[in-house]
C-alpha cells in the first residue's frame, strides 16, 4: 500500500542529498535508481533517516509506493536522459501524476516536455534548484514552474526542505510550464555578472594597487560586513585568504585564469537577445569567461601588443579609493540585477507567466549562490512597486544609484586609464547613463538608416514627415 | 528556345533594380512576377534595356526561357514566402537547376533549404546582397554560399553586376550552404557597431562639447578625408549638415531618438553566443538600439534619477580632444571588426565553410554600407596573415591599436566622468585590455566555482591538484 508522499529517481550526489533532505524533514520518500546496488548503498548512508525512505528495486514497486497523485522528482543528467526516463516512467503512471525535472534544464526543453504531456492526464513540473550539493542536502532555493494544482500537491514537501530566510521558505510557484527553469537560468546569468564584477575589482586591487591575495581577502572580508554582504563576497574573502597546500602561497595565485562555463549564462544572453532586452552586464561576464579560456591567444597577444602603455594606477588616498571600489561594486551590481529582472519581466509577458518579481527576489535571499541582504532590499522595492518599469527607478534603488554611481564613474575611469579591463563594471555604468537620458543619440542612427535604406524616422514635433531631404540613398535593411 | 542567361522572380524594388543591373551589363535575363501587370510595367521602365529582358507570363514560359542549368534568383519577402515560392518552382525545374535566395535570410533557414534540395538533383544558393536599392541597381557587394559548381554557373553574371573596388569585383563564393547569408549577417552586425560608435562620438560632441549639428557635421566631413574615410562617416557628415525642410533647423535635431532594427544585429549576437565568441561591441550596439526604443522609460527615468550629477566635460585643448575622438573612433572600430572576423572564423570551423577572410574583407570594400578604405587595410592584413588568431595581432593592426588605444582610453575616461554613455566604445577598449593580458583575473572565478560547486581548476604549475583547501561548498553548476 502507498506510503510515500513523494518519489525520487536518480541517486547521484544531488538526488541523494535532496532525498535525505526530504526524509529528514519528516516526509516519507520512495527512491529508485537505475542500479539497485546504489539504492541499497544509499539506504545505508541514510542512517536513522532510513525510516522515512522506501527503497524500490523496480519501477512498478516505486510507483505503487507513492500516494496518488504521484509527484516524482527526476534528478539525472540534463538533456536526452530526462526524455528517456520520462518515456520509461510514463506507462506506469496514472491521471494527475506529476513528473518533476529538478535538473539544470534549458527552459525551452521544459516547455516542450510540459506541452508533450498536455491532455495526457499527466503533468510536468520544471523545478530550478539552486544551492548545489550542500543546498540540496540542507536547504536550496527552489523555483517551481507547472500547473497550480501540481504545485499544491508538492507545496508542503518543498516548503519543508527549502532554505529559510528569517523563517520564510525560499520556494515558490512562479508560473506555468517553463517559468521555474527560466528564472533559474536568469539567476545563473546574474551570478555570472556578480562574479565577473568581483573579479574586475579584484584585478584593480591586484594589478592596480599591487596588493597581495591576503590583503585583498581582508578587503572583501570587511566589505562582507557592509552593504555588499553576500555569499559571493564571503567566499571571495575565503578563497583569497586560503593557502596552497602545495608550497603555502595563496592558492588563488596558483590557479590558472581560465574560467569554464556550463551554458546558463549563454542561455540568459540569448533569451535576452530574443526579446530585445539589454543584458549587457551578463553579456560582458559571459564574454570575459570566453576570453579567459583563450589563454594561449592572450599570452601571444601580450607578446605582440604588450600590456597597455599607460601610467600605473595612481591613487592619492588609498583608503578613499577602496571605499570607492566598494560603492562602485554595489552600483554595478544594481545594474546587473536591474537587467536580470528586466529580462524576466519581458519573458513574463512573452510566455504569459505573470512572474511575481517580489517573490523571486524573496526566494533568492537564501539557499542560492547569489543570496544576499541586497536581495531583501530588492524584495521590498518590488513589493512596494511591483509594476516598476525597472529596478533602478524604484525609490530605494534610485537613491542607491544616485549615491553610488559617482564611485562607479571614478573607478571605471581610473581603471580604463590604467589599462585594467572592467567590461562588466563599464557596462553597468553605460546602462545607467543610457537609461536615465531622455534624449539619446539614436536620432543620428535613424538619420543614417533613412539615408542609406529609406527606413524613415519619427520627428520630435510629431510632424508627418518621415524622410530626410537627402532622397533615398543606398539601401541596407539594417 | 532558351535565350536567357539567368532568371529572376519578384519584381519589387530590389528585384527590379537587380534585373536592370543584370540587363545593363549585357546579360539576357528572364523575369517573372506574381502579377503579370507588374511585369509589363517593369519592361516599360526598362527602356532601352528591354532588349536584354525576357518577360514571362507563366512559370512554364519563364523556365523554358532560361539556358540550363538554370540559375533563378528569388527576390521576395524573406521567410515563409521563399519556401512557398520554392515549392511552386520546384516541379518545373530540371537536374542541376539552381534556386537562388537573394533576400535577407537567416542563414539557418538557408542551411535548411540547401539541405532540403540535397539529392534532389537541384541545388540552392544563399546570396547576401548588400547595398540595398541603389546597390542592387548599380553595384552591390555580393556574398555567395552554395556548391562550387552552382557558383561557376553564376560567376560571370554576378561578377558583371557587382560593385568594383579599383576594378576588383565585390563578389565571391564564400563556401557551401549558409556561408553567404552568414557573412552578410555579420556584415550587418559590424554595421550596427560602426553606427553606434559614431553615435557615441556624436553624443560627446553634442552633449559634451555643446557643438551644433552643423559644426559636428564639419568634423565628420574632415574625418572622412582621413583614416576614417568610409561611407558611414561620409553620410554622417551629410545628415548632420542637412536642413529640415520644415523650419530649416538641422534635420537631425528634429529626429526622434528611437532606433529601429530588423534582426541581423540580434542574429549576429546570438550566433556569437552559440559559439562562445565575444562580440561585445555588436552586443553593445544592439542593446543601445533597444534602450533607444524605450523612449518613454528613459524620459521617466530622467525625471526620477536626473542626468548624472557630474561636472560637465572639461576640455582644455578642444582641437587636441577632437583629434583624440578621431583616433578613439578608429581604435574602437578596429575592436568591432576584430570581433566580427573572430565570429566568422569560429563559424567557418563550426560549419566547415573554410571562409576566406581576406576575400570577405575585399568584397566589403565597395558596394556595401560598411565599405571603406579601412577594409582595404584589413584585406592586406589577412592576406599577409590568413591564419592570424585575431585581426589585432596582425602586424599592421597591432601597430594601429598601439597607436590609437591611448586616445580611446582618454575619450572613454572623459565621457564616463561626464556621464555621457559610451557602451560600444568602452566595450572595444575592454576587449583590447582583456585580450592583450596574458594573466587575467579568471583565477578568482575558478576559485569561487570550485568553492561553491566543486568544479575544480587547473594550476599554473600544472600540478595535479584540482581543488582548493576549502572542501566542497555549496554547489551551483554555473
Amino acid at each position: 500500500m502507498a506510503q510515500a508522499e513523494i518519489g525520487l529517481i536518480g541517486l547521484g550526489v544531488m538526488g541523494s542529498n535532496l532525498a535525505l533532505n526530504i526524509a529528514e524533514k519528516g516526509n516519507k520518500i520512495a527512491v529508485f535508481n537505475r542500479t539497485v546496488e546504489r539504492t541499497h548503498e544509499f539506504v545505508e548512508e541514510a542512517g536513522a533517516l532510513k525510516d522515512n525512505i522506501v527503497p524500490c528495486a523496480t519501477i512498478e514497486e516505486f510507483v505503487a509506493a507513492i500516494r496518488p497523485p504521484r509527484p516524482i522528482i527526476i534528478m539525472i543528467k540534463a538533456g536526452e536522459p530526462v526524455d528517456q526516463q520520462m518515456e520509461l516512467l510514463r506507462p506506469h503512471l496514472e491521471k494527475n501524476d506529476i513528473m518533476i525535472d529538478a535538473g539544470n534544464a534549458n527552459f525551452r526543453d521544459t516547455m516542450r516536455r510540459f506541452d508533450a504531456l498536455k491532455d495526457s492526464g499527466l503533468t510536468f513540473i520544471g523545478m530550478g534548484v539552486s544551492g548545489g550539493e550542500e543546498g540540496a542536502r540542507h536547504g536550496p532555493s527552489i523555483m517551481v514552474g507547472g500547473t497550480e494544482d501540481s504545485w499544491k500537491r508538492v507545496e508542503k514537501v518543498l516548503t519543508s526542505i527549502a532554505a529559510k530566510y528569517n523563517g520564510e521558505p525560499c520556494v515558490a510557484w512562479l508560473g506555468e510550464n517553463g517559468a521555474g527553469h527560466f528564472v533559474k537560468t536568469i539567476h545563473n546569468g546574474i551570478e555570472y555578472a556578480d562574479m565577473q564584477m568581483i573579479a574586475e575589482i579584484y584585478g584593480i586591487l591586484r594589478d592596480g594597487l599591487k596588493m597581495s591575495a591576503t590583503e585583498i581577502g581582508e578587503v572583501f572580508a570587511t566589505w562582507n560586513k557592509g552593504r555588499l554582504n553576500s555569499y559571493l563576497i564571503e567566499i571571495t574573502a575565503k578563497v583569497l585568504e586560503a593557502a596552497d597546500p602545495i608550497g603555502g602561497k595563496p592558492i588563488v595565485d596558483m590557479i590558472l585564469d581560465k574560467a569554464g562555463q556550463k551554458g546558463t549564462g549563454k542561455w540568459s544572453v540569448i533569451e535576452a537577445q530574443n526579446m530585445g532586452i539589454p543584458a549587457t552586464a551578463i553579456e560582458a561576464a559571459v564574454a570575459a569567461r570566453s576570453l579567459s579560456s583563450l589563454k594561449g591567444e592572450r599570452e601571444a597577444a601580450e607578446k605582440i601588443l604588450g600590456l597597455p602603455a599607460v601610467a600605473p594606477l595612481s591613487v592619492s588616498d588609498r583608503a578613499a579609493f577602496i571605499k570607492d571600489l566598494e560603492s562602485a561594486l554595489l552600483a554595478a551590481k544594481i545594474g546587473a540585477y536591474a537587467q536580470g529582472f528586466a529580462v524576466m519581466a519581458a519573458a513574463s509577458k512573452e510566455f504569459n507567466w505573470n512572474l511575481p518579481m517580489p517573490t523571486i527576489a524573496k526566494i533568492w535571499r537564501a539557499g542560492c549562490i547569489i543570496r544576499s541582504q541586497f536581495l531583501d532590499e530588492i524584495t521590498s522595492a518590488f513589493t512596494k512597486a511591483p509594476d516598476a518599469a525597472n529596478l533602478i527607478v524604484t525609490p530605494a534603488f534610485a537613491d542607491m544609484v544616485k549615491e553610488t554611481d559617482g564611485s562607479l564613474r571614478r573607478v571605471v575611469s581610473a581603471a580604463v586609464l590604467a589599462g585594467l579591463p572592467v567590461p562588466a563594471l563599464a557596462s553597468a555604468l553605460g546602462y545607467f547613463d543610457s537609461y536615465r537620458r531622455g534624449r539619446g543619440t539614436a536620432n543620428i542612427i535613424q538619420a543614417q538608416r533613412d539615408f542609406f535604406g529609406a527606413h524613415g524616422f519619427d520627428r520630435i514635433d510629431g510632424a508627418d514627415s518621415h524622410h530626410g531631404p537627402w532622397g533615398s540613398g543606398l539601401g541596407a535593411g539594417a
